[in-house]
């Protein structure tokens, strides 16, 4: 961070009275967290994490999260190579929900795409 | 849709097989929607749709969602009249995360705010 005013859509942010207090993890412990590229804001990936992820990603400025699958923490990129370097950690209006910003110079899907939104579904 | 190809973070998007094929539902029947700007890419806000929140966003282009704390369906912006265009709908590589790129030309925030995540979590 540096001294120019932190924003986000447009609008300065605010900074939250620090973690944990300010996320509240759901009855499985967890929150959603959708990682966004920093600059272009492409939408790279959701993902869950909980508390001890978070606090890990906050220490690490590199992405953590919970595997509900695995049942265990993951370091994104740990053995890809592709890490996402932690720029921003934001966090919604009911306090449920995260956004890490990031810097993913690789693909950030497990597929080898570059998102793992690449798929469309039909309007109607 | 229009003749040229459709793309997500630089690359062409894949269409998927159909609703409600392409999307897999969790246990209590419901994915987690990332609601993004077209254009500028901002996440305005995160929700949750059931299978009948999701055709009503195919079938009207605006933004249905299910709400877990009143138990219903709801449109967004019908009373605040801050209604959200359609533009795409995205799924994710395992299927379980969609996001809705919109136009919002209002607040998305029921605090006024454009964007829900207007909070900071101070990294390390």
């Amino acid at each position: 961070m540096t001294d120019e005013i932190a924003s986000y859509a447009g609008e300065p942010t605010l900074p939250c009275n620090g973690f944990p207090d300010c996320v509240r993890f759901d009855d499985r412990g967890l929150v959603p967290v959708v990682v966004q590229q920093e600059g272009a804001g492409e939408v790279l990936m959701v993902a869950w994490a909980n508390a001890e992820a978070l606090r890990r990603t906050l220490d690490t400025r590199t992405s953590w999260f919970w595997s509900r699958s695995r049942k265990e923490l993951w370091n994104k990129g740990a053995t890809s190579g592709n890490m996402q370097q932690v720029k921003r950690v934001l966090v919604d209006c009911d306090a449920d929900t995260l956004i890490y910003v990031v810097d993913s110079p690789g693909p950030a899907c497990h597929t080898g795409h570059r998102s793992c939104f690449f798929r469309e579904v039909p309007l109607g």
